[in-house]
């Protein structure tokens, strides 16, 4: 079961630049990535969880893919990790996550200039590695594009996109 | 129009200790505070934007009240930031924030010394930090309480209770 689990969280996907681009390029390779859209599966913020769980243990690796709004996910991953992550199955006794790779994927509409010192991604993105830390998972760099916002071209769209496949492949080998 | 707007977002307020005891302090001074509870407001978190930001205008102040899950705000929470700070209100042209005293105010189920260094609350809660910067909100101190998770006593709840309306008080001085 050497296989990636992408879960996605974009509000409005279809109107997306760079998320949508990289799941065209994700979609190539069904064999090593389960996209997993949840404003698609739970419109309406009632998660499955006994469902979700399942998928995430069917899975190699975790990644969460989302765009940064206000400085962090959009609502519906939240309630995700929140439902989800729950006492008994990721801690309190579970241990479903432990030593699974972990990762985020984000995209964000301000410059990489935007974003130094106290401010920086990194630091914006702090809760989520607390929490893959708290639930033993193994924590992989996040892969991040920056200043979609101010418009990217077609030929970096490209290269972002087979970035990210080529940095989830690493989590394969 | 001196009164701050109490922002509440617990999923489950009905079992909370600090928070709900934080509420029934806050309901004795309402001539100061109008407490808006979310998680009663839009329990299918459909938010009526234009209702929400005229409540922000009709108020001096805005306090940000909920318990950290996974080193954030329960997911509503954010919803309601991700659509009520609107471009052309918030920012992007509009400046409905600016000059406001905004603020948090949480609970904290782990200890004080569990949130330490890179991982301080002040770090976790970085995102709405930023946030306030962005829309020239005039940030004031977090309010927190931690180990909640261990137990509080009587006594403990209602000093943290107090302390956090005079906090309060001290935004209508």
């Amino acid at each position: 079961m050497s296989k990636i689990l992408v879960v996605v969280a974009h509000p409005n996907i279809d109107n997306s630049l760079a998320n949508s681009r990289w799941l065209t390029e994700l979609s190539k390779y069904p064999d090593r990535f389960t996209v997993h859209q949840l404003y698609q599966q739970y419109p309406d913020f009632q998660i499955d969880i006994a469902r979700e769980q399942v998928l995430i243990e069917q899975h190699s690796a975790l990644i969460l893919q989302f765009p940064i709004y206000w400085f962090s996910s959009p609502p519906l991953l939240k309630k995700w990790i929140d439902d989800v992550f729950s006492y008994g199955w990721a801690y309190g006794g579970g241990n479903k996550l432990q030593d699974k790779p972990m990762g985020l994927a984000v995209t964000a509409g301000a410059t990489a200039e935007s974003y130094q010192g106290k401010d920086s991604l990194e630091n914006m993105l702090a809760p989520f590695k607390a929490t893959i830390y708290y639930v033993n998972g193994n924590a992989v760099p996040t892969f991040a594009v920056y200043g979609v916002g101010y418009g990217l071209t077609q030929q970096g769209l490209k290269e972002s996109a087979e970035s990210y496949v080529q940095h989830l492949n690493n989590l394969l080998n």
